[in-house]
């Protein structure tokens, strides 16, 4: 069981300060197409995977970034906390755990991320597929969908940092530190210039 | 000179709709780095070009994001509108107008995007090289500085778009509509499963 990464306090004082605010737990992820160009798009902070530095978000099988995930797993987010005004760019590799999943510990994990969303984020598992061209004719919703269990289309998704750039605005001069993941599973911190 | 694309009125909207926002003017850039991991950070939209479709923001010309648009000029951002629940992700190739630029019309818009600065946002390009070891003798800004003139470090960023997707999350289902450019430099739109 790894210690709580050092960067840790300083996101839950962000997020303790910011809860006033719904969208302080939406942060933007950025991944890589397999054309080489980038892709960006917000996701919504699930917690922390127990007893980990594990950030935890959800996403739908037939979404681009499942694919480009497959390809290169490799992901950064930006969180930028308005009412603090500061910004956590957060690198690492994404793990995927789809309805498929060969773990049954992480097939556990994908079944509790499942129960606590709420009715209405689960039936967006049953529309049509995301990013395909609209069909008016096709029904947008299965009234009659069993939600007790995870539709098969929803996905956990799980980032392990191992970078943490945290950037603070509030003061002149600005202040900046990078924490780094090293290979004897400790954390290297170091002030930057802002 | 290009007409304004489909999507700059919805994009007009968000932006006075979300006005008392100060941070709705604050994106998420995602770009790619040498090693193709993605890179992902908050930029300040400073408006439009005249006459065009392209976003003006700007840069440091030491931050790591300069080197990686000289490999890979392309950049995803993600903006999100947290009055509105909308999203826009507008991506394209991106452009950095540094002091060596040798395209005169470019150079004026750069000496025209300084100008457009506070002193503040000005004199942060007088700070020590962003993203170094912070060197705790360093002179972190010069007082005597004269900000007047572009300092040589002050880039202006452009990004013009070739693909927007545009997700409104304020209804049940959710809307999402996407515009792509196409060769003829008109704007395809479709409207999508969000």
């Amino acid at each position: 069981m790894p210690k709580l990464a050092p960067w840790r306090s300083a996101l839950s004082r962000a997020l303790h300060r910011n809860r006033a605010l719904v969208y302080a737990r939406y942060t933007q992820l950025a991944t890589v197409q397999a054309n080489h160009r980038p892709a960006n798009r917000t996701v919504v902070f699930r917690g922390f995977l127990a007893d980990s530095n594990t950030l935890k978000f959800v996403t739908d099988r037939r979404s681009k970034k499942v694919e480009q995930i497959a390809e290169n797993p490799w992901g950064e987010l930006c969180w930028y906390f308005p009412k603090t005004r500061e910004q956590f760019r957060i690198s690492g590799k994404l793990r995927v755990v789809a309805a498929t999943e060969e773990d049954s510990d992480l097939l556990r994990l994908r079944e509790g991320a499942w129960l606590a969303l709420s009715e209405g984020a689960r039936s967006q598992f049953a529309w049509s597929p995301p990013g395909h061209p609209k069909n008016r004719s096709e029904v947008v919703a299965q009234e009659s969908t069993d939600l007790s269990i995870p539709l098969e289309a929803f996905c956990l998704l799980l980032l392990t940092p191992q970078d943490v750039d945290h950037l603070e605005l509030r003061e002149q001069p600005h202040h900046r530190c990078r924490y780094t993941l090293q290979s004897d599973d400790t954390w290297q911190q170091q002030t930057l210039n802002p």
